[in-house]
């Protein structure tokens, strides 16, 4: 394959993934020759970070790229594509639940997915190199390509299709955001009381180390595992002026205790 | 007060917190004198790991130890409290959510709390230095002394209300318990894929160190937050085999937005 810096990208997008997965590639020698987002602001922020040219208007986005990559909200790349200009370059989405299919539309030729597996956030730098990295490309010298790109960032790369990419997002979701949800209940509760929420934070970094040894099935613990049901009533009871909540803790414990008799 | 090793404790009770707290305890130097579990082979595998006496039989438990530490169940501790006979020594129970005053039927003189804040699982060491312990004692002299207890174990030792220790025990379910539940569940909807669970081990671990540094309000991030309904109904869509999962997912999106909103 060519070097790096040979490999011309242009970024169709400016939100957290095209920024993380922008500067890492850029760090790895790629040469990230444009940035584009349908606003300006976004994409000069993006641009000026990356030192390089951008753009909020589609039709001037570079025609002559090896690889656009398109890191934007799913209910707009439909959209994006759509305007988009024929090139000869691949096309290539990070979306962990669209169907690669969804350039097929625009008659693109070459196209793919490259799905990185994590939660990106502006002010965090995120280590890409043990990340997992779900590709797919719609004919095998691309998907090649892409898993040599892939492989410069992270040590596990992993071709998936679009089908289990969607259930493989699908469990992301429960792992990681519905996860947050839950430590943004508890810090609600404690700050009520007015206690700093960040005593939990040793509790929630060993419930996530805990399961890098332990199998989550194994690892459960608490008042519904262990049928504890006057702790429950107690937790209810605790929770009754906040109807949201206490069906969340019902149902949530309903759920761990059918996991538990289908072990 | 006394060292550590003048200190002589009785563990009522031979679980995982009874196994954790007295295997850090006797560390510090603390006597662990005798262990009593209502089933002889639990009594019998603490006892050996801690080389200290050990009983199942509650009449024969030593009535000269300075310190009970009863970790049992919520739902057994008040009828083993009930069976227990007047001592001298200062009877401290760790549970979450019981009150202090689960003692006062017994007639106890000396009672208090003692609640580490931390998932115990058997098989993983627990780091008691950085972890919160919350304590009470029913006169000021034995909190005091229940505080320097706990500050040989910990570097974080708090005095508590029994009531606000129960809403903290119920953030804590939230922010560990149901969480490993949302870990079985995404591993589970893998597993099924054939996928290994553990490609979700880097972005549970980015999770849970995020909120280090972000209030989780701040951290969260996927398609709820973001009102990405197409992606929300592609998720249900591919639930649709199960409507536990289904009826979930609706309620932690609707509970992410809500906070969205009121943020």
């Amino acid at each position: 394959m060519s070097q790096p810096a040979e490999i011309k990208i242009v970024l169709v997008g400016a939100g957290n993934v095209a920024t993380h997965l922008g500067s890492a590639l850029q760090e790895k020698g790629f040469s990230i020759i444009q940035v584009y987002s349908h606003t300006l602001t976004s994409a000069g922020i993006l641009g000026n970070k990356l030192q390089t040219k951008f753009t909020h208007t589609i039709q001037d986005i570079d025609r002559d790229a090896d690889l656009y990559l398109f890191s934007l909200k799913d209910s707009v790349l439909p959209e994006i594509i759509e305007q988009f200009f024929p090139v000869d370059g691949l096309l290539v989405h990070t979306s962990g639940t669209l169907s690669w299919n969804v350039f097929e539309r625009r008659g693109a030729g070459r196209f793919g997915v490259l799905y990185p597996l994590q939660t990106f956030s502006k002010t965090r730098k995120v280590a890409f190199d043990t990340l997992p990295v779900f590709i797919e490309a719609n004919n095998p010298k691309d998907e090649d390509r892409l898993e040599t790109i892939a492989l410069t960032l992270s040590n596990r790369v992993v071709r998936l299709s679009s089908d289990r990419r969607k259930q493989l997002h699908l469990a992301a979701v429960f792992a990681c955001n519905f996860t947050n949800h839950l430590y943004a209940i508890a810090a609600e509760i404690l700050e009520k009381q007015d206690l700093p929420w960040n005593v939990l934070l040793p509790l929630i970094q060993e419930t996530a180390a805990k399961v890098k040894q332990l199998h989550p099935k194994e690892a459960q613990t608490g008042p519904a595992v262990r049928y504890d049901q006057d702790v429950m009533n107690s937790h209810l009871e605790s929770l009754k002026g906040d109807p949201d909540k206490q069906e969340l803790y019902r149902m949530i414990s309903r759920s761990i205790q059918r996991f538990e008799n289908n072990v």
